[in-house]
């Protein structure tokens, strides 16, 4: 068996355990770490592969299949994705939702790009948008007359712990979103509630503050903080750095998606949920499984850009199409 | 929009419950029932719908575009199913795990008869087979280093109540197998164990007697049954036909799919779960959403048979692919 080429651009906590995830699979190697910093500060963890700047891509077209992006949605993928899917199949977790369409349709631009190479450019393979997804596609159509919930956490949302790094007096925090307990169970009841935001998730954050810091504004400052925290109910928990070091530097995520939908008089309930010990392990994990379907759906000539919603469940697998069948259908 | 036109073959419980599912369903229309039986003796329900003997396909293939199979997998697919094939596109739930790969292969045959028009057949599309498949080939592919569990219930076993019926003296049996909760909790705990069967399910049976039987034989024969019951504990409450009928006639149904693995030492969990009040209206619920990827494949080209690992998420919605991106993913 010919080994798939992997590369991965960015190398921060999601592209670590992306890192992870190609060297457990037997049918991966990991080929190259392409990062925007300066390479030699790149910390590769004692394995045997190179790091490049990005800018090296375009002369590696024959030693790599797929490169998995690991740069963030904000500001990284915008550029990187479209760079990337013109030299090599792409997978990337690209989950500012509002924003998808407009990088689906340049990731496809970018893959079909006939002056380039043709490429499959799988976008958004983290978890939501992923496999939750496929799953509120999933029961949607076979239950149309129903709703679905999403549920994030209990785990640590980035961009809310940097909107509290971001105020003045802070030096550590930590935010974790949490659903409240309440809202699950009246969702798992079949019921088909209306739950405002406030009703589904609460945030409690972790703080800890410089010696001179008002702790009583910094407080006020999170809890009506707009787009973030002032739509929910918040808790505050100032500590010290010990205790911040030693118990809030993992993270762990998880998260449910529920469908709750009747056929005439008869309700079901359809729940998918996962708790997670690492975040970005999971992802590096998902995006690993999607970069085999990548090089697949371009061996076949299956290029432009794919979501999750477009992937057969048997492309992600390392086993043949009878081994799965036999063993798993 | 044109409709899809659908026959069902087959008109007991999931027969009736696909009917419903493919009346709900904005861009299906039923064409036609198909029956083994005398055609005069099917209760239609008050649909305006022709039953036919399953001979009448033959000459009915310019007006239906799809045929889901509501027959049971022991005597009536393994007939119906190619022979239904070779002339339409065609959903059924074949739940023989141990011989799929032989139905499989006798329905790709027949989809692929040249002699014949090109069909596309997705077998085992209930829910397990089904989604429960899908889950756990997604969460093996994701998550190599980790263990599946399935379990089933709380729900009727048609196949262990019909057992229970077979025994002299007997006159209504119903039989509910239980996931015992202290091994679905210990496997959410992320500790991987290693259960025996006597250790995952429970077996409830409800049972009413004739007013001669001896229940201590009864009994007897049931926990000792081969196969069906001598693995398992199993519960066995002898009722009266009052409370057996106003009780035990419904058919829920459910389970889940657990998936706990590791990457290095950190541990997570994947969990899929379904809650039915009817099993036979929520399989075909999943069948009619299969006969839309059924139709849509067939339109593509994409003939032969195909099971629910082989089918993207995005072919069983109604919607466009461009709207489930911008609204599920």
């Amino acid at each position: 068996m010919s080994m798939i080429r992997i590369g991965i651009a960015g190398f921060g906590n999601v592209g670590r355990g992306t890192a992870k995830a190609v060297n457990a699979a037997p049918d991966m190697e990991l080929s190259a770490v392409f990062t925007r910093r300066d390479p030699e500060t790149i910390d590769i963890g004692g394995m045997n592969v190179k790091v490049f700047p990005l800018a090296a891509a375009e002369k590696m077209t024959d030693e790599i299949d797929v490169v998995i992006l690991c740069g963030g949605s904000a500001s990284d993928l915008p550029k990187q994705g479209p760079f990337f899917a013109k030299l090599f199949s792409t997978v990337d977790s690209y989950d500012t939702h509002a924003k998808i369409p407009e990088y689906l349709a340049v990731m496809d631009a970018a893959a079909m790009d006939t002056a380039a190479r043709q490429t499959t450019a799988i976008i958004s393979a983290g978890w939501d948008p992923g496999p939750f997804s496929m799953i509120r596609a999933l029961s949607e159509a076979v239950l149309p007359d129903g709703d679905n919930y999403t549920f994030w956490g209990k785990g640590v949302s980035q961009g809310h712990s940097d909107a509290i790094k971001r105020i003045e007096g802070v030096k550590y925090a930590v935010q974790y979103t949490i659903p409240l307990d309440s809202a699950v169970e009246v969702v798992r009841s079949g019921s088909r509630p209306v739950l405002e935001t406030r009703q589904k998730h609460l945030r409690e954050c972790y703080v800890v503050v410089e010696p001179d810091a008002d702790k009583a504004v910094i407080e006020e400052t999170i809890v009506n903080m707009p787009h973030y925290f002032v739509d929910y109910d918040t808790i505050v928990n100032f500590i010290d750095a010990g205790e911040f070091l030693s118990k809030h530097t993992n993270m762990p995520h998880g998260g449910m998606v529920i469908r709750s939908g009747n056929t005439g008089e008869n309700e079901h309930v359809i729940e998918f949920s996962l708790k997670l010990d690492s975040n970005p392990e999971f992802t590096g994990s998902i995006m690993t499984a999607y970069a085999r379907a990548a090089y697949r759906m371009s061996c076949e000539g299956l290029f432009g850009a794919k979501t999750v919603l477009d992937v057969p469940v048997s492309y992600l697998s390392e086993k043949s199409r009878s081994d799965l069948i036999k063993d798993l259908l």
